[in-house]
């Protein structure tokens, strides 16, 4: 196994953060890691709002559901869709279609998962900020985001102080189909469920009771973040 | 440099592949990279299609725009948003929000991209293919993709039998924000533009007369793929 494969499977979320800052030479580089990603046609739709303002700092982990490391933690970027760099270049584009909100996603998620990679090459650690959607419209403001742009996700980064456990995940043989998508085969899930209760037992904190396919069906089983479209169409994307 | 950030800043799309398979163990280790990605609330929302049929292979690279390489290349990868593994776990699962369709573009880009890398990294090549989504409904019906999935990219892997340059991005003053979206610099773009011409005029094949902001800012003043809104919400997503 090389340094990549090591780096990318020993990955776990961070959320305890030494005072450590990032130095500028480690930011420019996780920076330019994020920058060499694949782009859609080269479109180059993703911008990053990299939190320095200790005040914002305090609103977002706010926010974000009260994500203290979210403040605390040496570096916050915000990763966002964004066609107002295009419709700057040329007010005949038309960023409205659901299209390009999709590649806005998956370009951001390719672009972040460099960043966090090539920190905890370097001995960081971070975690996606999900939580930021929980109030879109109040990010959005505090970052000044102009339409044709949509806050997707936050990133933490920092030095590591903790250690935690790897957290299992489903296995191959529920991820990956051939040729055809494969109903799901519920052993393997009874299977996982077990594994994951064995891990949170085995965790010291945030001790959880439920497996893991009851916990997440729960969870589904709520209206997710209802006002997203709402949201993503009055910033102009995602309209049809 | 370590050597996880020289393959991350060392990326090119690989479109041209020799004969040699890509192994089991190789295909297992780009796998399991995929799988230790983080995912949002470890929903754990995207499948895998591996598609080795060379019929099915032979039909996705017409969909595709006639991409030869993804009927050629050792391994071709479809990812998916993947919901009814969860219906199928608990039929009251509410996967219609907008909020889901977002987590599994973003979870799936992020998927997609510690597979490339990984496969980078033993000196593998390959590309995402966002053509798939030229013909959803013909690719969906092709991998039988019940309700609550939908394609959104494949990515062809193999041994590279090409060499090409790297191709230069936006700068970090453009991409990057601090504390408040910052509008665009056109002049950075008009000095990016030249770069762009530059390397265009340099590549062997595909040589292009535009610069950057003109090719893509006349792309997107065309309609991007209208049907994409239409076809997640068949699927019984992103409907609201």
């Amino acid at each position: 196994m090389n340094s990549v494969i090591e780096t990318i499977q020993g990955h776990r979320s961070i959320r305890s953060f030494t005072d450590t800052p990032v130095s500028k030479e480690q930011l420019d580089t996780i920076i330019a890691s994020g920058i060499s990603a694949s782009s859609s046609s080269l479109l180059q739709v993703v911008s990053i709002i990299r939190v320095t303002d200790q005040d914002k700092r305090a609103k977002l982990a706010q926010l974000a559901g009260n994500q203290a490391y979210v403040e605390s933690a040496a570096e916050f970027l915000v990763f966002c869709i964004d066609y107002q760099r295009h419709y700057a270049m040329n007010p005949n584009v038309k960023p409205e279609f659901m299209e390009l909100t999709l590649i806005g996603a998956v370009d951001s998620g390719i672009m972040a998962q460099n960043c966090l990679l090539a920190a905890e090459s370097i001995g960081l650690g971070g975690v996606y900020i999900g939580g930021l959607r929980n109030a879109p419209d109040e990010v959005d403001a505090l970052l000044d985001l102009p339409p044709y742009t949509a806050v997707l996700f936050g990133m933490c980064l920092g030095e590591p102080d903790q250690d935690p456990q790897l957290k299992p995940r489903l296995s191959p043989q529920v991820i990956v189909h051939e040729n055809s998508y494969q109903p799901l085969d519920h052993a393997l899930i009874e299977q996982y469920d077990q594994t994951m209760l064995e891990y949170y037992r085995s965790r010291s904190s945030n001790a959880k009771q439920q497996g893991w396919s009851e916990q997440i069906t729960t969870k589904l089983s709520q209206e997710s973040r209802p006002y997203m479209l709402d949201y993503l169409q009055r910033k102009g994307l995602a309209k049809r």
